[in-house]
């Protein structure tokens, strides 16, 4: 019954259950993820179990290689992606995936979402970036894992940093955030269908909107993220 | 009171109030049936009867003729549209039809639903079918029964399996799901409502939004119904 | 305290509630009446008085001429139009104004709602008429019991029967629709903000979507309103 | 415990939480002040501070010029902005700022809202007005306080007056409203919101939508706000 994890599994189980509350799921089209860095394990919800009768003893425990230490249940189909995920960026505790709305609606689009406004700004200074499909054979192959991959290796393309710009869409799937823990993942998840409704609604006004100009970007983001942040306590 | 018929009609309450909780009807627009088919039978709404009144002992229980067996209220007004999809298709277990926002408005459009994510491949692997509206002699004759006509005849006319496919569009009307039971035709008209919605966004963002690629469908739809099926318990 | 119209106070406030419930109004912007046909008055709401403390006693009853026959607050500001209709129609038994999200839109749009489907037909069997703006002249003149003029003149005009039609755009204003008593009145304002964002994201979705064939308007609509209903209870 | 400013504190909570019911926020992305004139400082809500745990004791005080009165917590981040409106403009007596969805799209736009309906008019006679966005030395500026100019000199430039427009939409930011306490520049905030959605709606049904004639503007606006107004008791 008890469990070295148990504080682990509780945070995730909160995470999965915020999603929820958020209104960034249907059924159980999503996941959040927590890592414990120091036993080298991180937790996940099980696949496919409503909300409702989800409870902190199902979340399951997997190593980084997507070996499971802890649970009966099966994990999220979305594990590998998750696993490669922590594997390889160290810094991150926890991982969210949804089918939100206009998230889904811009990774179908295959487009990035321009940053338009300081709402976008607040949280990171580039167009959130929308990794294109996978090629055949990663596809056929470790699907999961492969999705991770191509996360990772997006932002090497672009040239982006994974502690600045913590979310990505895939193209024709959906989106991933991630953050200092699962919370923060959860917090990502929000924000980025929130800046892809408002993008959304931006073009329907003016086809040409312009994106913002350098200058507020970087004046937003610092008065959140920089040294001499002054937004929050 | 007692009836044989108590279990039967109380899946087909209970999934009729799933369809009002989940928002995909406004008043009494809306209706699903549960089938018995030992008993060779089937639930269904009675007409126009509000869901805060509705009870379980309200459902009406007609065989696939339309022949009332049991029940004291007048059936939904679709009710044959239901029968004639229970007779001719002998594995469906449930069937739904709403007026949910955008499905009625693809099927005012006349469109099909393009396959343009994953969230579409994990539950089927072609466009969503929008059957043309019915010739006038139809309209004119035995409306509902035609409209089960019009249905089977769409599947047979696109060579689309009904066990694949569990929904469709009727022009100028509004959706209908099906499944192996009641509950599942429901969840089957929530997809549906939100793969529509995620359509009309994502042209909206991008008018010439590619399909999915033919891998990703294949994976997607395999990984929930494939043999080697890894979603859920 | 009591009062010979109490019924009829309740009626008017309870069709105010419900109202406000089904998410039509904002605030105050939106007024129900009801009328007793034998006593020559109708009820209305209280103007600017928030639906949270509203009460069955606050309901004012007046006369087709606007006189106040009981009640101690001032009745809605578009009181002149709903006197104007019972006047003139003396048919109908409930009046309703919003200023509902799409139906606003329509009307802001200057633009007849065209009939696309069959949840339209089931309520009437024309586009939904939209009135052209007021003359200037009588704007700056009586204007609220002239904006009931515009709705009689403009379903003269168009050569449409109230009792078949119960429901107006104005344009540039909002919706009025009317029934058999307050309650009906209150369903006809929410079926016709649904019918408006049906076809709002049917037009969004294929700018040149064919309206609804006339055999379907007429099957649909004589379902539910012909000599041979058999629609509901 | 007590404080000379618990009534003014307690107002701008009200106030504060008032926003968040109306669904005008996501997290923490809005703020709402109320000045006490007699005293000359005004109360602002604390940065970041979820509102699930915010307390009227948590509200800080500080006067035109920025400084803490009373408060233990760091002010919002767009506290001058508040200060140097209350200090430009010394009528009024609340102030509000939001990240709402379509508030924001049309100040992403850059675009003002065009005065499409009777809602608006009842309300403004003017456009919404959308303030360019600010030049780069003053975004690397004192910021938040040349936000304030911002707005003071958009509405000089514009010959408007800050007592009949209420509002305004910064270029690529979002929504600030004002009025005669907090509570009126939270309603403020919801009708700009509410117009900014029905401005969309209009121009997507009908892009060459025609603004409100001059008439329809003044009898509107006159009913609610003129000499002889007959709008609420």
């Amino acid at each position: 019954m008890s469990s070295i994890y148990s504080a682990l599994k509780q945070e995730c189980y909160e995470a999965n259950m915020e999603l929820n509350a958020l209104g960034l799921v249907i059924y159980t089209f999503g996941n959040v993820s927590a890592v414990d860095r120091k036993k080298g394990v991180f937790a996940i919800k099980p696949s496919g179990v409503p909300y409702e009768i989800l409870t902190p003893e199902d979340i399951v425990i997997l190593d980084y290689d997507n070996t499971i230490i802890e649970g009966e249940l099966r994990p999220s189909s979305d594990t590998k992606t998750h696993a490669y995920l922590y594997k390889n960026w160290n810094d991150i505790g926890g991982v969210a995936h949804t089918h939100a709305m206009y998230s889904v609606a811009w990774a179908q689009a295959q487009k990035d979402i321009p940053i338009f406004g300081t709402t976008h700004a607040d949280h990171l200074t580039t167009d959130i970036p929308c990794a294109p499909p996978m090629s055949d054979e990663l596809i056929k192959g470790n699907y999961e894992h492969n999705t991770g991959i191509q996360i990772v290796d997006c932002f090497k393309d672009k040239g982006l940093s994974h502690t600045e710009v913590e979310m990505i869409l895939i193209g024709n799937h959906g989106p991933f955030a991630w953050g200092k823990d699962a919370a923060k993942a959860v917090y990502n998840s929000k924000v980025l269908e929130t800046v892809a409704q408002m993008a959304t609604l931006t073009l329907q006004i003016n086809p040409n909107a312009p994106k913002l100009k350098e200058a507020l970007i970087k004046k937003h983001y610092e008065r959140k993220h920089g040294i001499n942040a002054y937004y929050g306590q």
